[in-house]
């Protein structure tokens, strides 16, 4: 994984091949195979999964909880190797139906446990109602941050998170 | 762009070309680049601006409106030719600074004037305060359905216009 990340800052998502990885990892392909599906996964792992193991945020308000989440997200998002990976991830993602498949299941899921955490504090306060549509509201937050840094490339500021964490957070509130 | 349609429908995004384009409509390419950039720029022309010309929703509520302006933009990206070409067209416009410059001045705006439209006139009833952000809320809804129709390759039921329009309807009122 160390090999990959710095392939990608080095040379490019597109240039990046499993037979470089293993090269500089001194490793055989075969290796990297027996772990990773290929170069979309690899990447997909190295450089977006940081977040996952960090812990959920608790701060007693739903607002602040969805921005500390958007803002560990937008950071693994604009990391230089991050940014300049995920253009080529995305179409290969999009282009491939074996890990498209896998998105919700494997990929999300991870991002999924963190927010159903977040709501089911929020509903136990009674800032949220039982019901949230948890897929929606992870499909709104992912594809709005994949729109504004994989699709117009444009590289969000910090008012990114705590404004679409105000809307997402209003929008679902008990009232 | 019949024949741009056609093509996509028959061969796919990635098959069709601005020669094969050019032959079926019995044209030169001369005569496509004197008006579109390349392939990109055709397609996306000739598969997602349909909704552009139909008049801006106007039900007195936001909520409606907001599920309306979703459910036209649904329809639009899940004809089976657009969602053929979707992913393709999302890497190409990923991979090209120029097409990418030009997203949020030339491709979105039309979108953004039905959406700047709707929200007028929501302030003007008192259901929405002025200082909406557009542009977040644009690419919030743009990222969701790129999200589910680009990325994902699910295609959406008529409920996600209106759980979505729900969220941000309910995100950005007054209260």
């Amino acid at each position: 994984m160390t090999a990959t990340a710095e392939l990608v800052l080095e040379v490019g998502y597109a240039a990046t091949s499993i037979g470089a990885v293993a090269a500089r990892a001194g490793v055989g392909k075969d290796t990297i195979y027996r772990r990773w599906s290929g170069k979309a996964e690899l990447v997909y792992e190295t450089l977006f999964t940081q977040t996952e193991t960090a812990p959920v945020p608790d701060t007693g308000s739903l607002a602040e909880d969805l921005t500390a989440l958007l803002e560990a997200l937008l950071e693994e998002f604009t990391a230089p190797a991050a940014a300049a990976a995920l253009p080529g991830l995305l179409a290969d993602f999009a282009a491939n139906p074996d890990l498209q498949a896998r998105i919700r299941t494997q990929f999300l899921a991870p991002a999924k446990e963190r927010l159903v955490a977040v709501f089911e504090r929020a509903i136990q306060r009674g800032e949220a109602v039982p019901g949230v549509p948890v897929d929606l509201v992870l499909d709104t937050l992912a594809g709005a941050i994949f729109f504004h840094v994989g699709l117009v490339g444009e590289r969000p500021g910090p008012e990114l998170a705590t404004q679409l964490a105000a809307v997402i957070g209003q929008g679902i509130e008990a009232r």
